[in-house]
């Protein structure tokens, strides 16, 4: 492993840490690696290291590449400043993707608390995205966040289309930052038809990183730290993995929940949303009449045209140009 | 095992399947074991037999009994029909508890789906209240319930200070049951100060039950199946365990985030509680001046004052002559 | 889940205690399921109840049917009685495959201390051979075994090529049966050829069970209660299991360990069989000129030619051929 | 962490790689950490990078700082320059201990294949012993090992009392390096007393270092990369962890089996040592006339004597004075 060193910025004490592994040779077809992007915690006070090296590591063990960054603080973190550092770091990763061997579109980035607010403020307000979020028992909320610096955003308020996957994770009995913001944060993915994961277990203070024994002090769910191996599985679903028979793999899910976003309309598109087109919906019923009957109201915005072709009985090939018909319509009102 | 199976009402076929573990004898002190009370889904339509059964064999196997109710359904499940069900199957339990070897006080009901539905309707508007509510892709929503039993009620508007402690637990891409129901409900959980743990899972349809090989068709997330040991150990955090050589071993938490609730004042109470008390207020100043001016104001509410106090340098006989006094005023304005 | 509760022999009293698992229905295509039959340990003095109904329990939510044989016991026991206690269960649950609706040929056996012996004896020496056996802390040697049981035969000096593949735990500190017993069992299957794995956890006295708090008086190494969910996963391994959609799934891996034992010759043969066989070693070389060179002596019986075949770099058909021809060896001398 | 490289020798290329985590500061009473030792395997003709740095992680992750040992190869590595390349390595760490950090009586060495035939000799045979070490799918017999570097010795023969205690792990289809290897090791630790773990893990080929997906191409049983995890909760077991207010912690068990190696006799001598004292038993039977007439006959020496008092029912104060008495007896015959 090679370890670098960045100064983003002398003056505010900006770094950027780089742990880069091996790719090629005894790794096979392993010629670049994701990466994750670590944003410690510490109110906009301090990078906190304890959330720094041990989260990099389980994340390296995983195959990626791990970069730390410590961004601006304190008096020298009038906002957007610590976001601008950050789209410092994610720029320069990409830009060096080619000599780091770094996938450029499968870069998450992991914050917590504090940390977890900038981290959550790239995932909705920044112009470099990561391709994914890891959210621990982060600020959120612009009251809250105003707490440890004044100028800061509100994040819920921001969740849009474009946000990227979310797992969030936190204590319900977080005994700083209230659990509340994570929870504001879900609602609002939800809200926004964006792919999340979300673990709140039920006993343990602030800031209990990895959970690692030799991290905390205070007793906590021993379910804990599994968000750490949970949140690598996660990112296997939304962004994929590596092998070193076929280098990159597809991701097992990705971050799609319908296809209400698609160029085209398709069956994958809910009922709610398919209900606005008419022609699509005259295609629809000369096959399957009054299949959305069988949709519950409060459901019509969750449930797919495929999720109700199961107990079709009729002609594949009608099905097919059904589904030929819904791709011809450009998704659009 | 004994297994018996108690019918009750034979034309509305509710029945209650009840399998008995073994107490005493090898099993040394525990002579007495907690229970779970599971509820099948199924749409008030039908009760699922993936839901019972395997949902059972996990718990038996943690040394719980396992009881599995068959409620009414279609025509017969006007509300409140199916709650009254769940408090006859309750109220059965805990009178049969000397000679099933049941401890009454740490009984866990089980839903799924319609069933969770149920469960949180036991969880918050029982007579019968459970210890704590496992609760699985559950219908929470008032106007979600309605899809499936017209009378149902919405739980979020019920859920108050006496609700049990709940594990929450869905699939972000559920394509049955809006996510929004699980998220629905823990909002409503935090905003009362009750007990809980949530795990949504990012991809997977509904209804995965325990998530084993041998019980699904479509693919899921691979955390998905943890629900079920997590669930067991938050049990435990919860409600406590039992032990051959102790019998009943306490819970490893207990279902109290904070002091609010208490007989009187003390360490564990919030900042925003104690403002209240201006008794209180003026002995914490005494020793501890201005305090809580290092709460975060979006904080108050869940910051403890016993949080604050691990800087305190002062004379310990000092701290417990505050305690004695906040103990000594009484909980209520 | 139907209890039964068959009587072998009244005056010995033994008994066969069924847990039958649903089938068709809502598990689809799981219209018959494996199964374990278990032999609780106790000495052949008593049969432990820690070691029946706590083992049923792991396998039922895991798929499988779950028998538990009280066999024969103290002076009742004179060999083979418990052998043939065992043949009689074994036998029955075959012959009532259908009704049961069991896979007749995924049955395996699990047994712990002296029901560990029982259940290795039906592993080498029975005539209704289980298709898999878990052997938790078995007692195994001869002197051993006459400790418990004067006529109770040796293991290791029966372990053939019929063996059936063994899932072998124990722990190390095992302060009743020494972990030799264990040692010495794997070391036959090693010289045998017959699958096995096996977990010797470092630390915990005799007797654990499936290491469940709730069962266990001393502290013991908490890999320990994994053996379970290994075990579960290893029978997936060598036998297979189902699926709502298909019905009964293939093995992983299947529980041969090379090609030596099949009808003909074939490239999952070792380096140490084919080379008494002259016309499988002339096509060899004619094709692969001086390949054993490369294999190390002292692993000329664990290495197979397909193992050698990686960096064959010529033409694949030719290998076909090779392949062919090694087919239409008989694998007799 | 800080990344060090130190050269061994040139001219052999022998080199020490240095991951040195942080102490102190954020990390509290952790001011020094436990270490691994890693030795990559390759036939003694390579170092593989797939067991070397990936090996590191998850170690780091848990809170040991990490070294690699890439040791003389080829016509450099005859015997015992590759043990004299580990003497000189850990004689280093420790004498570095004060200024990296480690704890010196807390290094595992973790080995590989013919790192970990390396490791073996070094648990047996070296002057600088390590305190514990785990050997992956190590090259441990003679004949085997000489197929690799024909001065290499043969380890079960060397296995005596002063062996440190080994966590052994294998896959039981290892097509290179039998897997009667680490069957024989772990005979041989058995006879003399040594503490250990061993998992043989069903199917996978050899070379599978940590299992973590993007290392492998073929496929393995489920369970295989348990061993890391495994190794570490074992690490814990013998030598102890780290925590941020406690500093070192002790470990769980510890590597003693028994108190036949104590100083003195006591109660945690097996019946076969304690058989050798008449002083002792003369003692033993005033108190406890006829006590290892209970003990089978081929466990005389895994029961230790308190093994058999958890059912004395007389005065305590006997038992106490029984023990001192034992403890003033000199273990020497």
């Amino acid at each position: 492993m090679i370890k670098e060193f960045v100064t983003l910025s002398e003056e505010r004490k900006v770094t950027l840490t780089c742990y880069l592994e091996e790719t090629k040779g005894e790794f096979g077809a392993v010629d670049q690696r994701p990466a994750v992007l670590i944003l410690p915690g510490g109110g906009y006070h301090f990078c906190s290291d304890r959330e720094a090296d041990p989260v990099a590591f389980p994340y390296l063990r995983a195959g990626y590449h791990a970069f730390i960054l410590r961004y601006s603080l304190n008096d020298q973190a009038v906002w957007p400043r610590p976001l601008e550092d950050y789209e410092e770091a994610m720029s320069l990763i990409r830009a060096n993707a080619d000599i780091w061997h770094v996938v450029p579109d499968r870069i998450a980035v992991i914050g917590f608390s504090a940390g977890g607010h900038l981290a959550a403020c790239a995932a909705t307000m920044s112009r470099n995205r990561p391709n994914a979020a890891i959210l621990g028992y982060a600020v959120i909320d612009g009251p809250c966040a105003k707490d440890y610096l004044a100028s800061a955003p509100d994040v819920p308020s921001r969740v849009d289309g474009d946000t990227c996957p979310c797992f969030v994770f936190a204590t319900r009995t977080d005994n700083l930052v209230p659990v509340e913001n994570s929870v504001h944060l879900i609602d609002a993915l939800c809200r926004n038809d964006i792919a999340f994961e979300s673990h709140i277990y039920s006993n343990g203070g602030h800031g209990l990183t990895t959970g690692e024994e030799g991290l905390n002090y205070g007793a906590f769910s021993g379910r804990y730290p599994k968000w750490v191996e949970d949140s690598i599985s996660w990112l296997g679903d939304m962004l994929g993995g590596v092998s070193p028979s076929a280098g990159l793999t597809p991701p097992r899910f990705g971050p799609k929940v319908n296809g209400d976003r698609d160029d085209t309309l398709g069956f994958e598109c809910t009922f709610k949303h398919l209900a606005a087109f008419p022609e699509a919906m005259e295609a629809i019923h000369e096959l399957l009449p009054g299949i959305e009957d069988s949709v519950p109201s409060a459901a019509v915005h969750v449930i797919r045209l495929c999720d109700r072709l199961w107990d079709y009985k009729g002609d594949p090939e009608k099905l097919k140009e059904l589904e030929e018909k819904l791709r011809s319509i450009p998704n659009r009102l």
